[in-house]
């Protein structure tokens, strides 16, 4: 089978970035003797990645119930369900590990704690720690974080941050002061239960570019990342990954040539793609996507996805487009924006290495 | 079952809303006699929807080759597929038809045309017309319409065009507008068409803005609309529906409590909802979304999803945020800003009429 075969718009994944990826977030971990990597799957949500990514069923991050219930039957016990739990949740974990998985959850709140310790089933927390994000957590200095920890007691496994405002950086210089922030306020966070009488034993911190940047990991256990297996084009500003070192694609037809306005229409649109504009506000704006020749290369120049509509992309050229290599039916792939969205519109991959051969179809478990 | 026995985030779709709505297109439709509604499936994604907007197995429009193989094998035999064929998806449509469907494609390109007439199977196809979008289609007085008939032959079914434009409007007086551009657009390609010895069968046009609002369809042989169905926050700005008509909600637990930005944060973030921002220019801006009570009512005023991750959503309230009935768990539901996109998120609807009890689950069709 080659890309050919393949109905569009579908997802290709190219094996050789995929590890290429992999090596450098492994290599810059391994600067930290003693620090553990538990990769997130929320991007790439297969298990095929995970036996890549986390090999040996190592430890992983998760993001929904499906994804937690989905790699302990693949055999990956050590989770943290990174999101927020709720109590009606409590349920489904619990039976998870009951099970054999130790799939950990994680909380900020003080009623939820309660519900955790009350609840029958055996179950672990880590309390939710907001190093500047301001989205989810207390912050390290907080009553919060005390009280919280007591209504855990001894199900209170560790702590837990993500420094998401990484985002917003744009230098190396940047990504090494927002990590060295999102470390110190973890461990801080740490150390303030430690003396309360607490046992600690996992700290966890992490998103791409702070797990690649940041030069201390003193007192931290465990670093998360999750979209730099892939990248895209926003991460690859952010200095993640190389421009060319996005993995996943999406493959597309072209079934609109309009000349008169230097552009073709593609059938992936905002479903195919998403709708996300990460790009918007970054140095360079690739709208919704950036269509490269079908081997994945830049050959058609800065062609950007300037529209979406459901099922149509439309893609205007920098430059003039060369529309001999582009007639109706025509196979290219688009980089796309925010590859964790991107890939969640479908559920499978097309594995490729370097050529047009497909070598492996890979299953993705989407939803909740 | 009840709402509180759903895993959140879900789809709930409000069976009585959605009849509300399909009654009004109905009638709608009903002031031009002879005219023929063909609803578009691309919002909806499945047949227990079909069954009521298109009762009868009648006409559908559909956006996927996965759409037209799965109402097809649901009786649904009249179809049109309405984003522009590749000739390489014409081996798909041939084989559906084969086996007893009628799969109309459509085309805007003589290449394509030409591929039509010359494959071997049974295939008709509708040239797509473009009357000032802007997107995929040929103008009604260009030489390619009378071309891309003379290559189709006696394969050619009809015109086809949709005044996404019609999108832009803001007023009902602008709606009418749009709507008459759209008729007189597609009945002259008609006519360019048989004045040149072609048998023009069907006659098209559509959205749901311009079909509610259209006053003549002199000349049209059916309308396509697919929103309608659910409604939106964007679609009660353009006057589609009104603004509690918004059939489908999706269903969140609150797993954040932030008082001190008056905020809370729900597990539907960016893939249950998607990123778009059609309201973005609106005359309202809702973000991501529209957080109401369990029971779908506004009684949390604007509490407007201003930011979203990959699973989180975060509400901000136009005036304080009533706490007390937003503990942690706590359902609420979130009016979304663009159905289309939300739904293709999931791939069921949980079915409510009115109150809380899940009287159906109906499925969707995702992916291509």
């Amino acid at each position: 089978m080659t890309l050919d075969d393949l109905t569009t718009p579908c997802l290709v994944l190219d094996l050789g970035i995929l590890k290429r990826n992999l090596a450098a977030m492994a290599a810059a971990v391994a600067r930290h003797p003693g620090l553990t990597l538990r990769p997130h799957l929320k991007t790439a949500k297969s298990r095929e990645v995970a036996r890549l990514a986390a090999p040996d069923c190592g430890p992983i991050t998760v993001s929904t119930l499906a994804e937690a219930r989905y790699f302990a039957e693949g055999g990956w016990r050590d989770q943290i369900y990174a999101v927020g739990i709720t109590p009606r949740k409590l349920d489904a974990v619990a039976a998870l590990n009951a099970a054999g998985a130790e799939v950990k959850v994680i909380t900020d709140d003080p009623e939820s704690a309660r519900a955790i310790a009350a609840h029958p089933g055996p179950l672990r927390a880590l309390i939710e720690v907001d190093i500047g994000e301001g989205r989810g957590g207390v912050t390290p200095e907080s009553d919060a974080l005390l009280a919280i920890a007591a209504a855990l007691g001894p199900r209170l496994a560790g702590v837990l941050t993500h420094a998401g405002h990484s985002y917003l950086g744009r230098s190396a210089e940047d990504m090494v002061a927002v990590a060295e922030t999102e470390r110190a306020g973890v461990v801080r966070a740490a150390e303030r239960l430690r003396a309360a009488g607490h046992r600690v034993e996992i700290v966890s911190l992490g998103s791409s570019p702070t797990a690649l940047h940041g030069r201390s990991m003193a007192g931290v256990t465990e670093v998360r990342a999750g979209v730099y297996m892939f990248g895209d084009l926003f991460q690859a500003q952010l200095g993640t990954h190389a421009a060319q070192d996005i993995a996943v694609t999406v493959l597309a037809s072209v079934i609109g040539r309009k000349p008169e306005r230097n552009a073709v229409l593609l059938d992936a649109g905002a479903l195919a793609l998403s709708k996300d504009r990460s790009t918007e506000k970054a140095p360079k704006d690739y709208g919704f996507g950036l269509m490269l020749d079908r081997e994945g290369r830049r050959s058609f120049g800065e062609a950007i996805l300037t529209r979406t509509h459901q099922e149509h992309g439309e893609v205007q050229g920098d430059g003039p487009l060369p529309f001999e290599r582009l007639p109706i039916g025509a196979l290219v792939r688009v980089a796309p924006n925010h590859t964790c969205l991107t890939a969640a519109a479908h559920d499978r991959y097309h594995v490729v290495e370097g050529g047009q051969e497909v070598i492996a179809v890979w299953d993705r478990v989407n939803g909740w």
